[in-house]
This record gives C-alpha cells, structure tokens and sequence, in this order.
C-alpha cells in the first residue's frame, strides 16, 4: 500500500495494512542532520524561506520510514502576520514583546488576506510535493486559543495570568480576538490543503490550561468558526491535554483526533467510537529499551483497533531523544503490516 | 456549625450547613504578612521551626473566615530525612544537587524512624491546636511518585527525562524506591494525624505526567501502600491532574479526592458517586471581577451537590493573586450558609 492511500485512508477510518506513522517535531532539534542548518541560520529564517523548509522537512521523511511529513513552520506566523513583532531569543521560548492586553490592542491588529500575508508554508508544500512526490505531507496551524495565549500573554508561561485576566474579566474582547483568530486560522488551513497537504492539524496546545466550562465557553467555538472554513482534506485537532476534552472532540468540527499520552487508547476510542485517532505514544517512552518501546507500540496498535489509527507520538519529539529510539518505534509500527 | 464538624462532616460525606472552605498554600507569599516574615529567615528555616510555622500556619486562619488550617511545610522534607540534600535557591524552584540515578544510589539512602526524623510538623500541629483549638488543622506530605520524581532527576523539569529513563529502563529501581517513599509517607502522614491532624493530603503533583498505564503501574500501588499505613482521620489524595486518573481515584485508598479544575465537578462527582471531593476552582478565577468568582463557586457547589464536599481551588494560590479575590471566594461560599 502507498503512503498517500495509508495515510488518508487511516484518516479517512478506511482499510490499511497496517496504520500509518509520523510523528510530531519529526524535524527538529534531535537530528543531527537538523542541528547542523540551524549553525548558519535561525529558527525564523528557516521558517521565513521554503527552500530552506522544504530541506528541513524532507530530514526526517529521508532518513527513517515515515509514512507523512509535516511542513516545517511555526505557528506564531499567523500573530506576525497580523502585525504582532515575534522574538525567539536563544534558549528561552518565543516573546511577542507588545502583547495584547485591551480592547483597543485588539483593533489595532491587521486582518490581512492570508494568501498575501502567509505565502511561505503553501510554498514549501508545493515544493516538497515535487521533490518527495511519493509521501503525503500535512499542513498545520496553532488553534485560535492557543495563538490568542501567546499574543496577551507575550510569552509561554505557568499561570497564563493575562490571559484569564482577559477570559474572565473582559469576555467579549477575548471573543473578538479569537473570532478573527479562527479566521486567520481557518483560511490559512485552506491556503495549505489547496496546496496540496493531505491534512491539517490545529494544534491547541494550551486549551489544557483551561477548565471544562472555559474551553466550551472559549476554545471550542473558535476550533469550530476555524474548522467550519476547512474542506477538501481531512482536518485533526491536538491538544496537549485531551482527557478533560475529549467528550467535546465530536463536537470541534475535526475529523480526526490527535491523543496526547494521559489518555488511555482503549478509553478514547470507547469514547469516540469509529473517530478516527492519532497517537498516543509517551515522546519520552522514547528512551526506554527497544522492547520495551516494542511493548508500548503494539499496545496502542491494538488497543486502537484496525481502523482509523494514525501513529504518533502523544506530544512532540523532545531534543535529546536517541535515534535508535525512533528507529524501534518505527520499526515497531511497520512490523504489523 | 463549628469549624471541626463543618470539615470533618465533610470529608466523611455527612450533613453540614454549607461547604467548609479552605485553599491550597493558603499560607504563602499573596499575603504581605508572610512576605514580612520571609524577609527575615528563608524558607527553609521557616519549615524548620515550629515556632515560625505556627505563626505562618495561623496567618490565613487570623485574616480569612477558613474552616481549616494546612500545616506549613515542604513536601521535600522527607527526601532531606532520608539524607539527600535539598537547595531552594531564590528565584528557582527546589534542587536536589546529588539525585538518585542508579540501585547503588537508592540503597545508600537512610530509612529513618519519622518519629525521629520529622519532628517538626508534628510539634507545628501540636502548637497550632493550642493556639487556636476553634479550628482544624490538615496535615500532609509529597506523594511517592512525585518524591521520587524530585529525588530522580534532582529538580523540577518540563520532560522528567530522568525520572522516566528509571521508570521504563529500570522498573525495579524504581519500584524499590516507590516502596520505600511510601513507607516513610504513611509514617509521616499517621504521626500527623496522631499530633491531632484533622485529616491528611497526600499531594501526588506530578502524578500528571504518567500515562494511565503507568499510573497504575508506578504512582498507584506506592500510594496504596502509603495509605494502607494510615488510619484515624480522612485521608485526601490529590494530583493536579485529576482528569486523566479520576477512574482510578477509588483505589487509591483514599477517604477523599481533591479535585484540579480541568476536570468538570458534575462528571466527577457522576464517576464517584458519594466519595467525597474537595476543589475545584481554576486558582486564576480569583483575578476575575467578585461577581464572576462568585458565579464559578456556586456553580462548583450546586454540581458537588449537598453532601461531601469541601471547597478548595483546583491547585494553589498563586503568589500575585488579589486579597479581594481570595475575600470574594470565601464570601461565596459562606453565603451558602
């Protein structure tokens, strides 16, 4: 079976012979092949320039049998293109130096046409199609809320105390801001689908910060108004966090789920039901044994049924993973087919 | 209703006239009185006597209408009395400068007597009784598992590379560990409860970062064992990530769950039927405006329903959060009267 037909059947909850791999940060930091580029240029210049992306996203597809790339980018591009200054300084996370902390802030942001102000990442899909023509690749966005994190609070943090400030001090201001988030976001995954991705992944990486009440007052409707934008591939929701949210996952407008690890397979798809599921692997099971690795993997397979499972990692790859410990659970994957 | 029959009716799931209401480090650094006294001796000298504990302990009881007061410590001093050292440089959190890494390093740690080893929260209870016998006071310690997690990788950490090499790497380690913490955390705990604690918590915070498979492999059978050596007074278990364990919750061992907030208090309390909980206001909802405090507390009480439940936040005060905040919560609850 091709990649392509793997893929977007296993999306799809169609016959595979086996499920389909990728996995999150595939190109990053952990290779050395990556780190190498990353001597001469910076994070921002490699996100800034699709040839440079296109080289970055084709490491790992060269060097280990996955069976789908990710377009290399960040998700602070939709922030930046609404005029928001973004900073990766070294060894700290990203800083937006003016944050967004009113009402008035928020009508200052521009609202541009994505296919004027986001042209890199559909750019780098077309060119990884010519160059790997043989493996499907996905396109990926942050959520409206995850996005809407970053801009009020100017940086990751542990609290998020700006941004509940605006959630539950000033609701139609944080409304507003996500509303045009879910724009920017629904518009820019259509941007990538018409360039060719086979999929897209909305990544609400902080909708765990907030309690179930917040996230269907806030998350889900700007997943569902950014979603609702989307046709023509299949479309994945991540979030960090997926055990507080996984009864509204039906609800999101996504195809498929992407599980993180504190969530059990066999509960999720009892859950969920023929949903489609990404996942749910430990990054850090990654050092463990390559039996042990072996053990994990057939337990997700199996756990997930023969249908509509994607595999994955439950969070991001982290820096100073081995090799040889995605290479077990590549080669743990494969060996069910 | 007395403080004592209000919080002891509670947490066994008898009648009282409204919730009793107490929050996690309610001794800490919001109020100005305890940032006065930390200008003068460090944290840990204030761990160390019981003089400056009592004082600390008394100081949200003095300010707020609480029903119960929390015995101020630090989770860490069982890892001090079983001889590893333990920093709190300013700035940073804890850092432990000789972690456990190998079966040779958690064979050379001590196993004190607690009697011997822990006098200090014994002793604190002892003279917060005294000085204010109208209210009860909890006593508590670290879980195992997220003992062991400090003592593995030797601070706080995003990954737990360490702690999770031991786990899938080197499970008997671990598990010797594990058995061990959880010997010398019931002895803690039952020499609190025997100083005249009016119940136990036992904070497994890190808990959160396990899959369920290894929740139950690892974190649950130690803290069974902990409280399996614990009797005469409710036992409250807690990790800050309620959702993804909540089923397990009932094997825990324990009388009581404290509840995070990324977990809906109506579905807890349908997966828990009369056990009681304690929690589970988002700490970040004491930056709301009063009236929107008071909406979230009312709403949390109307879903825990009459019968067994203590209001608490999902996790602790943060340090920057408003007095007003904390004033308006209580008010809140106590309305409810």
């Amino acid at each position: 079976m091709d990649k392509h037909t793997r893929l977007g059947n296993a999306l799809r909850g169609l016959p595979v012979d086996r499920p389909p791999v990728w996995f999150m940060r595939q190109a990053g930091r952990y290779m050395a092949e990556y780190r190498k580029i990353r001597e001469r240029v910076s994070f921002l210049e490699l996100c800034g320039d699709s040839d440079l992306a296109t080289e970055v996203t084709c490491q790992p597809v060269d060097r280990f049998d996955v069976d789908a790339a990710i377009v290399f980018s960040d998700i602070l591009t939709i922030p930046e293109a609404m005029g928001m200054e973004v900073r990766f300084d070294k060894g700290s996370g990203p800083r937006l130096p003016a944050p967004l902390r009113s009402a008035a802030d928020v009508a200052a942001l521009r609202q541009p046409d994505v296919a004027d102000a986001l042209p890199i990442v559909p750019a780098t899909l077309r060119k990884f199609r010519k160059t790997r023509p043989d493996v499907p690749i996905l396109g990926f966005a942050g959520a409206p809320f995850t996005l809407l994190c970053y801009m009020v609070e100017g940086s990751g943090s542990k609290n998020w105390e700006h941004v509940k400030r605006m959630l539950f001090g000033d609701p139609d201001t944080a409304r507003l801001l996500l509303d045009r988030l879910a724009d920017m976001v629904g518009d820019y995954l259509q941007s990538q689908i018409d360039a060719g991705a086979a999929g897209v992944q909305m990544f609400d990486t902080w909708a765990g910060v907030l309690s179930p009440e917040d996230f269907e007052r806030f998350a889900l409707p700007a997943t569902q108004r950014a979603f609702a934008r989307v046709k023509g591939a299949p479309r994945v929701f991540f979030t960090r966090d997926t055990s507080p949210f996984l009864h509204f996952v039906p609800q999101t407008g996504a195809d498929a789920v992407a599980l993180d690890w504190r969530v059990d397979m066999a509960r999720a798809r009892a859950e969920l039901g023929a949903m489609p599921v990404q996942g749910n692997l430990d990054p850090m099971a990654l050092f463990a044994p390559p039996a042990e690795i072996r053990r994990r993997v057939h337990r997700i397979i199996d756990a997930a049924g023969p249908l509509g499972h994607v595999f994955n990692l439950g969070h991001g790859v982290t820096p100073t993973t081995p090799i040889a410990g995605v290479e077990a659970m590549i080669a743990a994957v494969i060996e069910r087919g």
